[in-house]
């Protein structure tokens, strides 16, 4: 029998606490150490963690992942200590074996090594198979930019979108992210399933008991909803476009270049046949120096970008937002007001602690606690 | 004072006639060669806009575009002889002035080359600044197909997008296309506007009185059009998503993508910028082999289609698609009976030939001509 793995307890509710970054930091990698994470990946992928919830990206962060993260490693689903490498490829591209390896430290370490590549290439991708759960796809795609590089990260995860035409899921929320650095605008971060959205935002409005717009979802029968409504679970995804009047199959089309890109190149296989997080990455690194001066780059970036800010606005609107604009923003605030966390968060992280008997740091909340 | 080149004479209205694929593409080559192109790409040219009547897309076939190049190079817009070269670049990445040239055959012509690159390296990748339309991006993509590689082709056009909360296109329609190589299925292709729908698709509407629904279009003051409704020039096109709510941030950030990688790399010339098809253009080639051995690529392509083609339908559908299906079927139609093509498109072939004294081919109506 095949464990849930989509419905490992999380920490998302209750009250939230702000809780600064640093001893945030340290005490996810000591309780990832203590379930025999190697010191530098348990570092890695704490950092990781916490990059979700500075940015604001609750859905990749502390919470959300950092319980199934250990779970998934007390159980075998993920091997702590993977020996991740290269089985075949070229100067430029490579097939890796993740080892079973949490998705989150190999992802970072493969396009690190992706980066150096590039360096003499100009572009250098790697497909990963037989890895796990990667956390936030931004991430690994912003590890470019202090090298001056593009970076672009895709991986394809257990089905929840419903292919237009279609009544049943057959492909993930496959998200694809793109960072490219800047000069002294914020970097241009895109980061989006291929869904309409991703299934946590559904599932908050469940609990919620709130209605989404139309768009978002299909019926049980495959039929789209075309009225705002309360999710109920399983949540069926529609494909980016909603509906198929409004070219959903456009973005069923991405997700399936998704599971083409981390799955087809990587293994041969695909979509129903794998498990959440048993991806499915593609990390490329685009050295951009190799076709322009980077400093014409990054200069031309914050044109391009002030242009796009500079756009007349709908009414009801005030300013037009860039890809990466609402984290950057977000990450402002939690870096100085500290990061929001759910009270369950941070019992959590307690408890575990205890658990192993580990002295973890003190997690105090900030002065300027919010609910 | 610049003309206007999204606005020069086509020939796409009138009744139907079916003419053969093999006529039709002398005729047009012998064309392109009366205005200076020469003999090896007007049979390139004329074989990408053939093959663009064959797939059913019309949008980027012969009666679409073909006037409207042999209006460009006559006036001086397209260098019917471009010089095109490498300007910087690394062993896997490209940096290409394209010299002005007919983007159909400059991008056809530099994706060879980067397929030529990416047997060494495994991917390669071009960035194409200063040339111009390069018609339907699939054919650019598809052309890594026969050597087992997958293809991308995306390239920034001029704007038509009107980005999430403003009120103003900014961003192209900026399309991405990629091609992966298959067993004994047809060939996965998307070929996809980053905008819900392209702007001809509005254009058919309009002149026809009919309505188009939700999602596709922005009003004057940049709110959406909620309702169904004719179009109207000019056309405000909404991202993928369609919405605000149905996250057509999404689209929005793809089509940047699109003027990152095509005209960011390539010049640090962004949107506004330029006219159309002034692009601004990637092509990516990835030589599966080098990841995974090309048979087993295969034969998990066909599984993939397969999964997907198995999907239980929803109400009123009797499949699901696969990308490249509908332009697959229309391309065994079409070229058993011909490839449609309104009365005018003939005509205004016929004319540029008695205009420049060529002996063409015989175009004569298949026997089963339709309306």
């Amino acid at each position: 029998m095949q464990t849930d793995y989509q419905n490992i307890p999380t920490a998302t509710t209750g009250a939230t606490v702000r809780i600064p970054a640093e001893p945030l930091r340290r005490a996810l990698a000591a309780i990832f150490e203590a379930v025999d994470v190697p010191a530098e990946d348990a570092t890695l992928a704490a950092d990781a963690l916490v990059a979700g919830e500075r940015r604001g990206v609750s859905t990749h962060g502390v919470a959300n992942l950092a319980p199934r993260y250990v779970n998934w490693i007390e159980e075998g689903y993920i091997n702590p200590r993977p020996d991740w490498r290269v089985i075949r490829g070229r100067s430029g591209l490579r097939n890796i074996d993740g080892a079973q390896g949490m998705g989150i430290v190999v992802a970072a370490e493969v396009m690190r090594s992706t980066i150096e590549t590039a360096r003499e290439t100009g572009i250098a991708m790697s497909v990963v198979h037989n890895s796990r759960h990667l956390g936030m796809a931004a991430y690994h795609a912003m590890l470019g930019l202090e090298h001056g590089m593009i970076g672009v990260c895709t991986t394809a995860v257990s089905p929840r979108m419903v292919p237009t035409f279609g009544r049943e899921p057959r492909l993930g929320t496959n998200p694809i992210a793109l960072a490219a650095p800047t000069g002294e605008e914020p970097p241009f971060v895109f980061d989006a399933a291929t869904t309409t959205v991703a299934g946590n935002k559904l599932r908050i409005s469940a609990k919620r008991g709130e209605e989404v717009p139309p768009g978002l979802m299909v019926h049980e029968d495959g039929s789209p909803v075309r009225a705002p409504a309360v999710p109920r679970e399983p949540f069926r995804l529609a494909p980016l476009g909603g509906t198929p009047e409004a070219s959903s199959y456009k973005g069923y089309g991405l997700a399936a270049i998704v599971d083409i890109l981390g799955l087809g190149l990587s293994q041969a296989s695909y979509g129903g046949q794998m498990s959440l997080g048993r991806g499915g990455h593609c990390l490329i690194a685009i050295d951009v120096d190799a076709v322009l001066p980077i400093d014409e780059f990054r200069a031309g970036m914050d044109r391009f970008i002030r242009y796009l800010r500079a756009t007349p606005t709908a009414p009801g609107h005030d300013e037009v937002l860039v890809a990466g604009d609402p984290q950057h923003r977000a990450q402002a605030v939690n870096d100085v007001e500290g990061i929001p966390l759910p009270e369950a968060a941070v019992d959590w992280i307690l408890r575990t602690g205890e658990r192993f008997g580990l002295a973890l740091p003190t997690l105090e909340a900030t002065p300027n606690e919010q609910q």
